[in-house]
């Protein structure tokens, strides 16, 4: 498994993430840092470098040299830059070909990280080269702004949601999509709960298309994303384990006849939704305690600085993985697919 | 907790093993990277990049800033050149002068990585900016070599082993020292068997020594140190924390009445090596199979080409941590400490 994410000293995004919940489900997994900040931007500050599209392709020729490309899987977050975006696509490419004559050996599963909530956050030219790489991923775990974005088609209702997916399909011929949390009112759930809607295609391209419904913590955390790909790739390789020979065909694509909610993505999906309930309200539960103990070192001008306070808020809810192992290994919780 | 080591893309030595380590054992670790390369330097052939001094203060001064600095414990491993250890060294010094009103609240280990076997393979200029560190440091674990160049005794039986050990508390007034595979022969153990050399020293500066022997496994790792150190680092605070009141006193030193074989780094050491010889037999069994692994995507001109024989066997030492958890958290090898 290669794992390609930005790296924080403290707190969890990216490989912080990726790779303690890869490691967490018994995965030895090679983990390629595309930046080293001291934080996440969430708290508006930071320090730390990006790695150039250069020294990406240097670090992966270090490790072809030497046999340490024997990857099954490979998982990508935030890319900074355009150029990177290619190196990373190159990555994936040569994996691909390099299995050409063994179907279902290599499976990469994209998040295409580009923006939220109607904004683009990332250089303009990063979305024509995401664009142009999808085709060569598995599965792509947009949200529903990259959904749009990708897809060309406004998502407004679960009708053109649907519709976005089934382009994304017709357009890339991507197998697998799912996007992560969809912010559609909708009259099957209460108004303080999301949803996930996937879909592994038919081997005619059509959409099978399902949908979880979870309930909504009201709090701002950073990395929900790198745990939703970390989870979804542990999971999804799982679940397509239990099929007997699926793991042997191309992009893992289940047989026509196979009911929409016995998609091993839908399988996958549930889990990890249940992990990600439980990682978050444990997070949540647990960050007046972390206030109470970072503003016990703060001077009392501190205190009252609401910049400030806006740091000591943000440490608060990072993701606290490592003392909730058993959240991301044996979630106990439960979230079912429906079929749409 | 503040851990500094190298980073590698694949395989495990620096932070991919003292990340996991502490994650393993519930810590919440910050992991500063000081270098990202492909993989560990045993293979002869790597790619990446180190960090620069100035980075890494950058990125310290980034958590700072944000109040991520609240550490309690720091430690350090190999550090790319004497710039980076006097920049590693002032963080360290920083955030020991942060706590100076509340004893123990601060404990750096200090892993001084120079050499081994009788040889330098840092620059010269490495060694004096180590020994202007040691007396910031609560614990150090140099090797046999190590020891020596810090020291300034020729270690060559167990009488001068001792005598190092006590330069080391009499020179740097460091209180806890291990020394890491001892390679002398002793009558008081077989040939095949390794020793580690540790002490608290007391009050008055005096050695408290105590040894373990353990069986060597014939086999290269790499890593080990690096392991060693990351769960000492854990030992030594969880038995540090079962002694009343130790936490809060100056470099948690035990009382001058407490026996040798009661002092927390001699427990901490014996689960530490408990945990050591069940990994490194588990890897030394699974190599076998990684080798035939690996060897499958080789050519037949490959496969005979001696230079790339040695990176399947490199790899095939890589130490297997992941599926070996349990090996770490509830180790069942039992190696007993002796008052020497």
């Amino acid at each position: 498994m290669l794992t390609l994410h930005p790296q924080v000293v403290s707190g969890y995004v990216g490989n912080k993430i990726a790779v303690f919940v890869l490691q967490s489900l018994g995965c030895d997994v090679a983990a390629l840092n595309t930046v080293q900040f001291s934080n996440h931007t969430g708290y508006r500050q930071w320090t730390g470098t990006k790695v150039s599209a250069q020294e990406i392709t240097d670090l992966y020729n270090g490790l072809r040299q030497s046999y340490l490309d024997d990857f099954d899987m490979m998982l990508s977050g935030y890319i900074p830059g355009a150029e990177a975006v290619v190196a990373v696509g190159n990555i994936a490419k040569e994996l691909k070909e390099k299995t050409q004559g063994t179907p279902g050996k290599f499976f990469w599963v994209l998040d295409p990280v580009m923006g939220d909530n109607g904004k683009i956050y990332v250089a303009e030219d990063v979305v024509p080269a995401y664009k142009s790489l999808v085709p060569y991923a598995d599965l792509i775990l947009p949200n529903q702004f990259e959904a749009e974005l990708l897809s060309d088609v406004k998502i407004v209702d679960m009708e053109t949601l649907n519709q976005a997916i089934q382009a994304l399909h017709d357009r890339y011929r991507i197998s697998h999509v799912v996007i992560t949390s969809v912010k559609l009112s909708s009259p099957d759930h209460p108004a303080d709960h999301l949803s996930v809607v996937g879909s592994s295609m038919t081997s005619s391209g059509k959409a099978r298309l399902f949908k979880i419904v979870f309930p909504a913590i009201d709090c701002y955390f950073c990395g929900t994303g790198d745990m939703f790909g970390a989870l979804t790739t542990m999971r999804m390789r799982e679940a397509v384990e239990k099929v007997p020979g699926l793991s042997q065909r191309p992009n893992w694509l289940s047989d026509d006849n196979t009911p929409v909610l016995e998609l091993p993505l839908a399988k996958a999906i549930e889990k990890v939704l249940a992990s990600m309930h439980e990682v978050l309200s444990k997070t949540r539960d647990g960050m007046a305690a972390v206030v109470e103990h970072t503003r016990a070192t703060m001077t009392d001008d501190d205190k009252s600085d609401e910049t400030k306070a806006h740091f000591v808020k943000t440490k608060a809810a990072e993701l606290q993985l490592v003392r909730n192992l058993d959240c991301l290994r044996i979630p106990a919780v439960e979230f079912k697919a429906k079929a749409i």
